[in-house]
């Protein structure tokens, strides 16, 4: 129950690192899996490039519990997500016959239907995910996650897993904002964090309507804990001459 | 003149991983390296954790011309990438007087500018970056270069480096709007790449006004390559019975 479960994220997509495009997918998967139990330890942004795919792939895969990828699972050259795992766990690339099925209720010209059928394409030994919104699934191989780049349709395969992973204890949070220059109380929150090892007290300073400030941030497992900390630091802020803002929870 | 020059860049803390914050940092850094000629390769999203960020340091800055790094060198207990940078290079971690100096104009007791003077904190042989927002710069460490992680004093940082660093080719880009799935061109696209292997044609289905289709981004060194695939794309295009639209350069 107290073993942490944990994932690293894989965003794959040349547009990410070029700038053309703005990642969301990182926060929505991280904002998830943690209200799951499952922590986002690490995330790689990488290019549609296949040795460094299948290096990135091999290279995390034994040190979190999860993998999950973005991208790279569509019909085009640059579609190369599959085959970079199939050959990271050195097994052939098949053709699914329950993606190919969906895949065929649409009917198309034969060179178009060719080209989708790619999009059937697995290692041998994966089971999928479902993709809710009709189009063809994801996949998983041992821990590895595999789900499309498109925000509303990796949004819908990531909420078919719900219930379906390993979990860990629910991270939750607690936020107080301080109108503090973060120096003005980094000494006594360094103390408070000393005093609460099992918490993970960030501070994020933030201007807001002019007015400057800081958020601070309490994370953990131990709700008794958290409001210790919270008192604590709302103490400290008080202290220091300003009036704290207890943001609650989910912050 | 032709060969690339590479980045990596590390984004340093729990609040992104944790889902808190959306990162804004790394599409910025993108977008301008790659406008100097600089092409960003990997990033990672990393916790505060000291020996992962130590861990990430030494893997990554043999693997890439830069490093640059957001967050983590705030006055705050959670404030270690300075110190780790100092780990990474085995060099102690000592006060800059540049930076105190600067810290020291704005008057303040005692007990804050102790933790104020925090900032000032950079590995033994580092040289600063300029930070045009008035507050601490960050600094240099070889190939390694520390930035702040709140967005507009990173970008403030970030834009000092301007003609600093060593450059490649600018990668150009040029983009054609298709209203065609991807399964329809996915075969002529593929010889097109084929074609032009020293481009990067790249696939992107979008769904606009209720209509689906796809942005067919080619980007490349070579001005008169990127016209002839844009040319063939083009054709292709109508070949298929659909118009295309020229977006243009740098979509």
């Amino acid at each position: 129950m107290t073993t942490p479960v944990t994932a690293c994220i894989l965003i794959i997509g040349n547009e990410i690192l070029s700038g053309r495009t703005q990642d969301i997918n990182l926060n929505h998967i991280a904002t998830t899996l943690g209200e799951w139990g499952i922590a986002v330890r690490e995330a790689r942004v990488i290019p549609d490039v296949a040795q460094v795919i299948i290096d990135a792939i091999k290279s995390t895969r034994s040190q979190f519990d999860y993998i999950f990828t973005t991208g790279g699972i569509g019909p085009t050259h640059d579609d190369i997500t599959a085959e970079c795992v199939a050959r990271a766990f050195d097994v052939d690339l098949i053709q699914d016959q329950t993606i190919a099925e969906r895949i065929q209720q649409r009917p198309a010209p034969e060179e178009i239907m060719e080209s989708r059928l790619l999009m059937a394409r697995v290692p041998k030994g994966a089971t999928l995910i479902d993709n809710p919104t009709g189009g063809p699934q994801g996949f998983v191989m041992h821990n590895v996650y595999v789900m499309a780049g498109i925000p509303r349709i990796m949004q819908g395969m990531l909420s078919t897993l719900a219930g379906q992973l390993k979990t860990g204890p629910v991270v939750k949070s607690r936020s107080i904002r301080a109108y503090l220059g973060e120096s003005e109380i980094s000494k006594t929150l360094g103390a408070i964090q000393a005093q609460f090892l099992e918490l993970d007290i960030g501070s994020y300073p933030f201007a807001h309507e002019q007015r400057y400030g800081t958020t601070l941030v309490i994370r953990g497992i131990d709700q008794a804990a958290i409001e210790s900390a919270a008192q604590a630091i709302m103490a400290a802020v008080s202290a220091a001459g300003q009036t704290p803002e207890d943001l609650g929870p989910g912050q």
